[in-house]
């Protein structure tokens, strides 16, 4: 149930001491083919961080063979050393599996703005490539945990063919801070264009939708590796399909596992006049402190709903909006509808339905509340 | 030091019973001449309040004889009956004093999506009416509060004429809920358009500045009322520098009282290629949930300084940008600066200067950290 599932991938992970807690840091995911064929997301984030910076590079012919991630350190704001611990790792990897560098994606996280122990990483990198294993999966899955408290991974099968996949994260891939590295790896043979093209679909409407925090992350990393092992050429339509269920259920199992949080919060925008209105105004609800304070507080406070959907530019009449908290639609054309006290948000789903009333299209958002421990956690982090 | 100072201005504050704890409710301001112009700026946000949709009726000819201000209630999300109460109350108030209802600007703050008892306002316009008086100032400084720890007063002398004001709230202009509620009296004699741009000058350059939590409030008012009654006819430039002086003081006393928090920050942005750049990139930081849950943990966090500019189309190298917290150089060059233990942040006014290095340009915004006590009043605050 993890990116080794399907055939012809490997992987390990292990403890390098990049974390105080002695927990494992450095995880490798290899590619043993026939195909290469990668495709990749980064965060949007102008202020990237160096991993990034050389996976773009990596990425640019559409192809991969090995990922190797840490957590521990986010090598982010590092400068030019920096930049020379990533590739420094990228190099080692590649020497080790016979490789080139450029065929080794390279993710990090952890804490920004400091210096990541290149020794210790090396240390890490060279015990992973011993470790490598068609059961490493699970291992590889927990060695990228920074504030995750349980470890993300997923399998679907489709006609002929394995797609797997693991994550880390409490956040969106644009944006969210705590940051995300997806690695989804399937037997499938699929070109690059159309690997391109179906991650790109299935992100999209998956982790990109998901906004727990408000902040984008400097790290964030989608990638798709696709090694044709299983000899199955799927329909592009099919493998897209498959691929956005993989990315689903690891964005649900990050929304369900987003720091600090006591409530997974599904908005969805309907009747919009376009798709663009509906994720507008499902973004600002789902950016304000005022309404994830009060979910938090167990309160269907339309009232501050309808004041974050006034701050778009989306099509809509103020006096025509209607709210509905787990169907019970308490806001009714602007005023007061059914009674607040029909609403239980004791369980941890929340579902929040906004009728802007302007059209057919819709779009759904998830969200986080804020929490005490959101506060706790994010203010004492660093130290 | 408050809006009666000024000559011509009479105000009273009682209790109506709209707060449940029996406090102060109903407040009343009163320009009693010779002049009647007015200048308002009222929330950007499309969902306003019922008093806000009446009041900039009452400012389509730039003049008010009188304000009308409840807390216990926004009359927001409320609909037609909701306005019929904003109505009632600007009715009379014209008839106890022999004006017009068209002269009466209301504000109202507290709870949206409930309805306003129009009973309960109007008794208390009734007992308002009453006690006006020259010295009733600081009693309608204490009936608009609603969260705030303290009364918001301040009065600045010019040549020859006073400028009055009183303020409510937590948050900022465009944006906050914590509705801000601001009015602002002078004796001097300005016409209707050096008043309007005055009072949109220094607003944009202190209210608008300051981003408490992000969140834009349903019945923001920023009234001024100008009556000439010194008989002074002041130099435009010199009434707009009082008068912005008067606000600055004004939204420090909100920034000040914000919502559970415990800094001050001020955000400058410096060698911006344009003021709009500094700006935006003076915003993303400010709502930054993690930059401000770093600074409640008294953590000098400049990678979330960074990564929040990172979100902006601003002008910028990202290798090249400084931050400094209270003075000391943290990050130099999108790297590691001056040692992070060089900072103390435990007072609570606290200094961020980030550096764009593109320009001439600078701006400055105000806001908060975000603290447990934050989540709770928010939590909390309609249950």
């Amino acid at each position: 149930m993890t990116v080794t599932s399907p055939r012809g991938f490997r992987a390990a992970g292990v403890a390098a001491g990049l974390k105080a807690s002695g927990r494992p840091d450095v995880a490798l995911v290899v590619n043993d083919g026939p195909s290469d064929v990668a495709a990749a997301v980064f965060t949007t984030n102008r202020c990237k961080a160096n991993p990034v910076l050389w996976s773009e590079q990596v990425m640019a012919d559409r192809s991969a063979k090995a990922v190797v991630l840490n957590s521990g350190g986010a090598n982010c704001y590092t400068g030019p050393a920096g930049f020379q611990t990533t590739h420094a790792s990228a190099e080692l990897v590649a020497e080790r599996l016979g490789l080139g560098a450029i065929d080794v994606v390279v993710c990090s996280t952890g804490l920004i703005g400091e210096k990541l122990d290149r020794e210790a990483l090396n240390t890490g990198i060279e015990a992973a490539v011993k470790a490598l294993s068609v059961e490493g999966g699970s291992s590889a899955a927990e060695a990228i945990m920074t504030t995750d408290t349980r470890s993300k991974q997923v399998v679907r099968e489709g006609p002929g063919y394995t797609v797997g996949g693991m994550a880390k994260g409490a956040g969106m891939l644009a944006p969210a801070l705590a940051t995300m590295l997806v690695v989804i790896t399937t037997d499938a043979a699929v070109d690059a264009e159309t690997a391109d093209r179906a991650l790109r679909a299935a992100t999209r409407a998956t982790f990109d939708r998901l906004d727990s925090d408000g902040c984008m992350s400097t790290n964030d990393t989608v990638l798709l590796m696709c090694n044709g092992a299983s000899g199955t050429e799927p329909d592009a339509g099919e493998f897209t399909s498959l691929l956005t269920s993989t990315c689903h259920d690891l964005a649900m199992q990050l929304l369900g596992d987003a720091e600090g949080s006591e409530h997974d919060i599904t908005i969805d925008v309907v009747n919009a006049a376009t798709e663009d209105d509906a994720l507008a105004v499902g973004r600002a609800i789902a950016r304000s402190n005022l309404f994830k304070t009060a979910v938090f507080g167990k309160d269907p406070n339309w009232g501050r709903i309808l004041a974050a959907v006034g701050t778009t530019d989306a099509t809509f009449e103020p006096s025509a909006l209607d709210v509905a908290f787990n169907g019970v639609w308490i806001c009714r054309g602007g005023e007061p509808g059914e009674p607040r006290d029909a609403v239980d948000l004791s369980a941890r789903e929340v579902t929040v339905t906004v009728d802007l009333k302007a059209g057919d299209e819709a779009a759904t958002i998830w969200t986080n509340d804020l929490t005490h421990a959101y506060v706790h956690e994010n203010s004492a982090y660093s130290t």
